[in-house]
């Protein structure tokens, strides 16, 4: 892939304007195509199948791209031009996770220089957050996890202070960052999908401009509660599914970013195993033991 | 008042910067100050009164403002100068309420040409989300109310469609927008302060891009409940206290837009009554008769 003069990036995620009508396009984001292949991941194309395996059965597009197969037939809604000049296992961060978090900073909270920010876990997606308002210049930005050893590793992507939930039992996450902040955060944003943290990430906003930005995916779809005077007080609450970004237009902003020294996706690379040894890269996923773990067909 | 060459406009919401550290002063509104008035509407000027009446009580400023005086000392905060041209009983419904509803739609929403937009609760500040939306040139504005006869007067400000909840008790009024705006509208408002009315109102925007504005005050502080995935999906929920305006800079541009017969100040105004007859405009409005009723003092 690294060969050709154009370079393609399957992206999971559609844009699909084409199917959403609104009175501003610019509004529109890939959640509405993304919403929709949620509870699809078999990803038909045009909801049927165009493949069969040797014995005659089905197979279907994983989220419309199946990125595990080395040739394969994708819409060119999924598809995404990029430099050539940036390395494949870099490039591969860019369709989904770190172009979540850095997105969710940048478009959806849209962090400005010297404000403060809480990111509530720090796999991937959340040091990606950090990432993104480092770049914008917060003055302070806080990780919350219960591994500690997510503080040094986040220091990395900008992290500046860190709040372990395990070591502050006494008193909520919520409590605690509003002292560090003389109020609250200007945003914050939850990475993990507990609707306990996306509720103490909204109470950690300060009052009149706070804004929270729900990343984490909920597993059992539970509903969050909100205190409706601490919204009405001027806070605000979002979710986003790819952090807003368009991914034919933002995609190769990002990728620049990185060919000019910007953008850190160095760091995200913590593991590089062979196709073989997929299962010991979840299981390092699963522990926690590995940020980003990229698999190669050819190594 | 209206015989001074600067005409000031007693305001109880104030900007209150100075209290709020902030990173970028763009981002902060009068909730600050409000939020800490909410509850102490008895309204101590620097925490003492110093006024006292005939036997030596305090005398508390009402919000800050004690608009029922004829003379009074208020904090240059709580003032906004404002054209001398407007007449005083329309100039009255810019220091809360029409400016709130205005505000929301063009300062939080931001509703733009083309949109659809719901409001539920067409009291004054929901009449005033339609005529913010209509001057913005909004497609469709849906009113929703249990009042029939709010539908006549809504259009007056620009509601071109009406839902009345108790004639579709079989289906939630979300479902109903949702029908009739293929997938729901791009803004919805909540008027009224009804938990039950704010999750609709949030059920009742589109994918993607659908954005709840919460204006209602919610009388016993209950939290309202939010579909995780719902908001993962694009959506966002804020709260705004005066529709997030900066009283000294944004009430004189909504002044120059009356005098411009662009914004509709007069259809507010149902009733004239005076002073003495406060009870009677009191109890116009408990019964949804009047939608603003001015009392003159010298009537």
């Amino acid at each position: 892939m690294d060969s050709i003069k154009e370079m393609l990036l399957y992206q999971c995620f559609t844009l699909t304007v084409r199917n959403v009508e609104t009175a501003n396009p610019q509004r529109a984001t890939g959640a509405p195509g993304f919403a929709m292949i949620l509870y699809q991941t078999r990803g038909d194309m045009e909801m049927a199948s165009r493949f069969k395996d040797s014995s005659g059965e089905d197979i279907y597009h994983f989220f419309f791209v199946s990125s595990f197969s080395e040739y394969t037939v994708v819409d060119i809604a999924h598809l995404v031009k990029i430099s050539p000049e940036i390395p494949v296992d870099k490039a591969a961060l860019l369709s989904c996770c770190v172009s979540t978090g850095v997105g969710a900073a940048w478009k959806v909270a849209n962090v400005e220089e010297g404000s403060t920010v809480a990111i509530f876990g720090l796999g991937a997606v959340g040091l990606a957050v950090a990432e993104g308002a480092r770049l914008r210049g917060a003055a302070k930005i806080i990780g919350v996890d219960l591994n500690p050893e997510k503080f040094e590793i986040g220091k990395r992507f900008g992290i500046t202070d860190f709040v372990n939930p395990a070591l502050s039992e006494e008193k909520k996450i919520s409590q605690v960052i509003k002292e560090m902040t003389e109020g609250g955060v200007d945003y914050s944003f939850e990475c993990i999908g507990l609707t306990s943290l996306m509720e103490e990430a909204f109470n950690s906003t300060r009052t009149g401009s706070g804004k929270t930005v729900i990343l984490g995916m909920e597993k059992h779809m539970l509903p969050i509660s909100l205190g409706s005077h601490d919204l009405l007080r001027g806070r605000t609450v979002c979710g986003t599914l790819f952090g807003g970004l368009k991914p034919k237009l933002d995609i190769p902003i990002l990728v620049d970013s990185y060919l000019k020294k910007e953008l850190n996706l160095d760091g995200f690379v913590t593991h590089e195993l062979s196709f073989e040894e997929i299962n010991k890269a979840l299981d390092l996923l699963v522990k926690g033991e590995t940020i980003r773990c990229v698999l190669w067909m050819d190594k």
